[in-house]
């Protein structure tokens, strides 16, 4: 399979830039990239792209001139997604349920789904149509899985849970564990009963490895369009509004709610039974220890603020030096005290 | 099923407050309840509650009145955890070895065991009564699970290893994969072997996909009545003590000895080689880096005692005010120079 | 099995110190070793195993005299090891497809391999020469694992991802899952294929529940010899170089290359798209934030040189009393104006 510039141009809707028409067989990053490939790029590796081996490469529209073949678009970015979607044909799954997969009694299986070997679906379960389930993934009792979905090799849905249409789950990771509930007498800590169960609404995605408690009572939640990383944490009774980045070692204590279109940037996390407001940002291992209001971009533990965050850094790194000035104005002060 | 709200509080050792004695359905927590659940709340949530759908709530013996039905308990908590295993009884599980299970040779099943579908039990392991194995679990060569425990779908436990009796072990936790032990000589890392095992003793609840690595020799061990959340880690060698509380993503490095009644919030940790006293509480995100008495509360990564880390954090968000401060100090005093 | 004390000095290449030769049967830790064992120490540990049940122990070459029976050697780790794997015969593993197994089509089992009850191999991929997979393994389409590896329970490889000679991988590792890369187009996220791969070099080891996102275009890639502990994470098209270590919940975003002999301590991590040279130590939950050079001690978030961090942590904790102190001045100051 080989494309002329022209036709991928044509295909993302962008114009070509240079008078020469490659023929492009494939796309790939600007390292990988070899004579038959096109990549993108954008400021500031324009000019690593132009001295690359890549046939040609996709440019923001802004580009009025460039040394190789190129592509200029809007969005380089969206252009490259397109390209990677038109270069690489979805994978073939055979459709059906193979002899080593374990179906219980009364579970609905939608129309066109695969149930690969050792994928194992428990009583009263429901399956969506055209959905996947890899080898040693488990769908416990009664649980329930949307239309068009992929749970990736070992995947584990405990009973109950409801997963929405186009979720993709990866390997790994668990639905429905119990919340960390325990009420303590006598120094013994005696088990609250995690009755609830856990909903995953449409177009979400959850990384390897995740884990997404089951709610004491009603429903631990993530909403549609959220996108969660791998080796994320969420407690019991959680809820992840919509369109959120949940990046990888993301912690959410019991109870928290958290609005839509919010930022956990990697070893973030928030304690229990606060609030997060919609637009939040949080960098690199945050820890938000109350309410926060929408809009805010907050770092550090407890979170604050950025800006507070990086002056009071910024300031903990003069300290030395403070020191050492504090002590030359208490000997500045002593001299002129003698005078006296 | 349904209950009168005064059958209810004989079931909690309550009294009920107000005249009614509504039917009771279901127990849920405040949001999700409706006009047939019963509820609990301690403060602040009484007036969250009061004007909830519940018919009744469950509060404090302290309060006098109260304007909804309820029961008076000295413990809404613990009456609560008493509800909820009253509406929900236990999920049944068909006993028996599902044919699509592997046995190996020399395996001891106890009574009344369930070994679901592709669970896989290696040889001359042992399964205690009462016990059952989700799909997926594997349980290794000689390996020993006591008797009325639950491995829910996809728990590992290495050759060897050894779990008491009540233990819950949830989805995709490892237990006994080998110590991160190597010799480097010349720039290489030879692994030393590990040879040791678990020990997890009666009562012990793991999260989902926590980790704990076998001993380099002797055991690594978690004593009884200790609750381990999600994607925790103990390294080889470690000892947990009874009845702690390890949260989600705490890491223990190797060798360190943990006493009783110790309490890790979520991303907090220990370094290797260290002694850390009972009932000690470490806040998230705190980092043990030596030797911690009994009973401290420390924070911090040195982790320090909790009120030096709030004094310390509280004077690094007055650090640029304080920067202000001394250069104006120092203006003053080179006047008064001056004026010399 | 058992052995004369001088016959292990001549297996490890030590000298013994003291007149007795008595009879080892084991080898342990100093706190589990019995009158038959022999366990090893250096300072400050020595006096600690001197009076230990040990029967004799493995001591530094520079020491003279020693309380108990002694191996006087150079290293007395290497020669624990040596005498580790002399009293552990490798676990026997009996060779050949299970039954319960599934082996898809077209693929390539090398010579002497065990695949185990419940492992899915799907079509197209190969395993090298003495191979073997644990229960519930998966070895995705086309995915290549090298010779004398070992997969333990529940390992997961996607389709296509390659796996050198004498790797290690132990239960719950993912290797494989898509790279988290996301296009926002009108507060939506949409998916950017993830069409690369991961490549997995000789004699590297894999913790438990540890993932590794395969490469947007191109791979993801650990160089030879490295050892990742359980629970770290890779992003997509990461490069961890020759001979490092990870620790325990390390997180590496997306493009970022690390050099050869780097060290990340337990819960540390760097951003995406950063360049860390050679022989760095990140201490632990450091963050690099930008490039690192080679040979560099970094702490902190964000991180910087090691002697820095001390500093500023240092001077952070006396910050109350340089308030203190402050103020003590600003009184003296104003004193001494009103003098005027």
């Amino acid at each position: 399979m080989a494309d002329r510039l022209s036709e991928i141009a044509a295909l993302v809707g962008g114009a070509v830039l240079g008078d020469s028409d490659p023929e492009i067989a494939g796309v790939t990053n600007i390292e990988d990239a070899g004579p038959r490939d096109i990549t993108f790029a954008v400021p500031p590796h324009l000019d690593k792209a132009a001295a690359s081996k890549a046939a040609a490469v996709i440019v923001p529209e802004d580009i009025a001139s460039y040394p190789k073949p190129a592509i200029r678009v809007a969005n380089p970015r969206i252009a490259f997604t397109k390209v990677l979607e038109h270069f690489t044909p979805p994978t073939v799954v055979a459709r059906g349920v193979h002899p080593a997969a374990v179906v219980g009694k009364d579970v609905r299986l939608g129309a066109n789904v695969a149930v690969m070997a050792c994928a194992v679906i428990a009583d009263n379960a429901v399956i969506g149509d055209n959905t996947v389930l890899f080898p040693h993934t488990y769908v416990g009792e009664a649980a329930t899985i949307g239309s068009d979905s992929v749970l990736y090799p070992g995947v584990t849905v405990y009973a109950g849970c409801r997963l929405g249409a186009r979720t993709i789950v990866h390997s790994g990771a668990v639905i429905g564990s119990d919340g960390f509930g325990f009420v303590t007498i006598g120094g013994r800590h005696h088990k609250v009963p995690q009755v609830g169960n856990v909903i995953i609404e449409d177009y979400v995605e959850i990384g390897a490895n995740t884990t997404i408690d089951r709610a004491t009572t009603g429903s631990t939640v993530v909403r549609r369009g959220t996108k969660i990383d791998n080796l994320v944490h969420l407690a019991h009774n959680v809820t992840i509004g919509e369109n959120c980045f949940l990046v990888a070692f993301t912690g959410i204590a019991g109870s928290t709610k958290i609005g839509n279109n919010v930022i956990f940037a990697g070893q973030s996390g928030a304690v229990g039974h606060i609030t997060i407001g919609d637009n939040c940002i949080f960098a690199g291992k945050a820890g938000a220890t109350g309410d926060v209001p929408a809009n805010s971009f907050y770092a550090g533990f407890p979170a604050r603020p950025h800006k507070e965050w990086l002056r009071a850094e910024a300031a903990l790194h003069k300290l030395p030096d403070l020191v050492k000035k504090i002590k030359q104005l208490e000997t500045r002060l002593a001299e002129l005290e003698e005078k006296k």
